[in-house]
């Protein structure tokens, strides 16, 4: 995928404007599925567990947009992601038959989100445009999984901001607005930078700037949007492109 | 003050629980009134105030548990630290006969508290902390100000903690145990570092540990109370002291 040509980058005086990049996490930051799988592969390995990890990965990662769903909708009171991780991965060991795992290991294996290993370009990328710009996190994942996952994967954030923070998850508008209210800046101050277009949506639809990152070793099983679109105020193929279209 | 002798430190089992150190930060990490009185001192030459810029920085911090008990009392609504202080600094300003400033001039300078200088030892001593433990910010500074602080002064945060995300200000009990919630901790495992006895004596309440870093040069005009006291897990005489009584 080649860099968008010079041309279609944003105006200097849209780029002044930016005081702080915000940061979807899982899959714009991190490779969840890679990490995830090698996991499982270990405990596989270590538990003689032989069951398709990648599948178990896929069904983890896709029961969280229905778990959701049942907090959004009320069936549920508010969880952590933590909380919902738990929950799904409790359903799929027993869809999956495993049985061999002790509640320590499992409390283990659902905190493998805290461990997530960084696309290669990104803790690179986040250190360059942290010299320029605010640099935060903006997350589903809840606070302590988010500094935990820093501190493991070395990703130097100004603030660490989570849905958890706004008691809502993305892409509810109210997680955006709570962003940006915490860090004393108009929405139009501030960048969403995802690797997922609803997620950029949302946010511009609440005044955010937006910068389209498609990682498309996320899911390369499934048939994901990763072109980049005018739409958006800045598209780039990793975060270092992202830091040269930015001028950081 | 020499530091105390080994036989006082904490025992090995009491620090291998601790995750985490939470700090307060007006006073404990940074040197609020010299850069206030510095600030003022520098906008007084050059718009020809002439005043004692050290006692306005004292009755500027002196305003702010008088505003912080009206919120709490209910006779002003939930305020950050950001507006309390431009409504001290505009009393301040008033009573000080002040009024060669604009309104661009007088934000600026209530962002003053934005730009706090760290003491010598802080961001030495965070980062030496920072490479056992969870470092975090737990002020009644709001977070934008804490974030723009740490990007002024190179403090090392693995987490911006506020008062702000409990909506009550320190010494409440609620602030303590919504820190320890964010990070997913047992207040046990987390400890308060502050120079003020009243801080720590809060958070001990609610089951946090205790470091007590007096700083005898914040207010050298005042007479405060900067004794150890082995009511506290640990006393120190700076971070890097801490940092060595911690193991880290």
């Amino acid at each position: 995928m080649a860099s968008l040509p010079a041309a279609a980058a944003m105006s200097e005086a849209a780029v002044s404007e930016v005081k702080a990049l915000t940061f979807d996490v899982f899959g714009t930051v991190v490779d969840w599925r890679a990490t995830v799988v090698r996991e499982g592969r270990e405990l596989g390995r270590s538990k003689g567990i032989a069951i398709d990890w990648a599948a178990f990965a896929d069904a983890w990662r896709d029961g969280y947009g229905p778990a959701m769903h049942r907090v959004r909708t009320g069936s549920l009171g508010w969880k952590t992601i933590d909380e919902l991780h738990r929950m799904i991965l409790d359903e799929l060991l027993a869809r999956f038959q495993v049985e061999a795992l002790s509640e320590p290991e499992i409390d283990r294996f659902n905190r493998v989100w805290h461990r997530l290993d960084p696309w290669p370009d990104a803790v690179a990328g986040l250190t360059r445009l942290k010299r320029k710009f605010i640099v935060a996190s903006l997350s589903n994942g809840n606070v302590a999984l988010l500094v935990n996952m820093a501190k493991h994967a070395g990703l130097p954030w100004d603030a660490v901001l989570s849905s958890e923070l706004a008691g809502r998850y993305k892409p509810d508008r109210e997680v955006y607005r709570k962003a940006a209210d915490l860090l004393g800046l108009e929405p139009r101050q501030v960048m969403m930078v995802a690797a997922h277009k609803g997620d950029l949506r949302a946010a511009a639809s609440v005044g955010f700037k937006t910068g389209f990152v498609p990682r498309p070793q996320e899911r390369p099983n499934r048939d994901i949007d990763l072109a980049f679109d005018d739409a958006f105020d800045l598209n780039a193929v990793d975060f270092l492109d992202l830091a040269e279209k930015l001028g950081a």
